[in-house]
């Protein structure tokens, strides 16, 4: 394996920053887990030790890199980070689906993939132009729930359609025709939660994509929070 | 006026950077705004000649000043800002509170506040130790939420606690006895929902308060983001 680069999208690898992350890479995923970087500073704390134990139980090589962890975390004082492969696993074609359109901020796109596996969503289109999902600061705002999740990324809306036609598409918008509640409730299974990017919404053609819902607040702020505004229709739509 | 410090929390004044939470702070707190501060780059933008309008009319002072501006808003591109008087609103005692209980972290408070509000609660209980709820990092984040709340700050929730002994109180926690929607469906007028901090969450001895809610979720994560959990709990509660 060539010396380890700071992330950047070409690479087929990555990092999970932290121990956390780190211990998630390794307990969910093994199989992608390359190497585990570890600080020497933190060489004997419980987190790393433990980390370093289940490296061994898996064969995985274990490094001492403290250059390496300031360089793909960006911090000085991250403990551990694992090399994980980047593959995209596929979709549950018979599960809920989180579509994420044109999500520009990372730190958004880690809480949202963290909240989809708090409330049993597992299966995540991203759609293109996006943040990067394997991006390290994704994975790390992500807490490692990426390493429970099936995340595909795709070029284009239409593309995500096409190989899931079926899935009741429900479209997050400003002016969607229906309160999210009432749609929640007459929701079938499988459906498809679709949130757009953070300034801009979804485009207007979504309009004529399933049944555009709004979420019922009040008129005193223009919008939510991205982040906060997909947690509210993922909890809604998990209660049915 | 002396000149315009950098904030910090012995000020009486703070900043609204940004065209949106200074146009919130000049359109729902006028009486508060001392100056407008406005960018020779930003002058003839659509936005600011709004906010110029808006303080000629209100006979708020204009200043150009593009050192101020970067050094309180931390960015090169900050168009405005508002200089604005910190006065505490006292809470409503009839209305359902947020209790924000030793919260670190400016964007989440932020967060918060504009989630709050987007559900229709204006009290909001801030128990310090936490971040400054004037802090200019706070207010952006808010969105100028912060000038259409009642916002106080406590040194105790004991101190909360005496004033507003009648409110039902709803400690969030991971191992609250009652599911939330069963509560909220159940909960009286008027309410607080009590938030702990993002690490520790509340301490213990919160179960012996009121009635403490946990948030069905999946034991896949550890916990929610803070931001998210009472986006999630506000939401559920403004139903009933």
């Amino acid at each position: 394996m060539p010396a380890l680069e700071a992330y950047k999208r070409e690479l087929d690898y990555s990092y999970a920053p932290g121990l956390f992350p780190s211990l998630e890479a390794m307990t969910k995923r093994p199989e992608l887990v390359r190497r585990l970087l570890v600080s020497s500073k933190g060489r004997e704390s419980a987190g790393v030790q433990k980390l370093t134990g289940l490296a061994e139980e898996k064969g995985v090589r274990v490094e001492i890199a403290d250059k390496a962890l300031a360089r793909v975390s960006g911090k000085d004082n991250c403990f551990a980070a694992a090399v994980f492969e980047k593959r995209p696993l596929p979709l549950d074609g018979g599960s809920d689906h989180i579509v994420l359109h044109h999500i520009s901020d990372q730190g958004n796109l880690g809480t949202i993939l963290r909240t989809a596996l708090g409330f049993g969503y597992h299966d995540i289109a991203v759609i293109r132009p996006a943040a990067d999902v394997y991006d390290p600061k994704v994975v790390r705002s992500s807490m490692g729930a990426l390493f429970s999740l099936r995340v595909t990324e795709y070029g284009d809306f239409s593309d995500y359609r096409q190989e899931f036609p079926d899935h009741a598409a429900y479209p997050f918008m400003l002016d969607g025709s229906v309160q999210m509640d009432d749609a929640a409730e007459n929701a079938p299974h499988p459906c498809a939660l679709i949130f757009g990017n953070e300034g801009a919404g979804l485009p207007p053609e979504f309009q004529r994509v399933g049944q555009p819902v709004r979420i019922p607040s009040s008129d005193e702020v223009d919008s939510l929070n991205l982040a906060i505004a997909a947690a509210i229709g993922m909890y809604a739509f998990r209660r049915r």
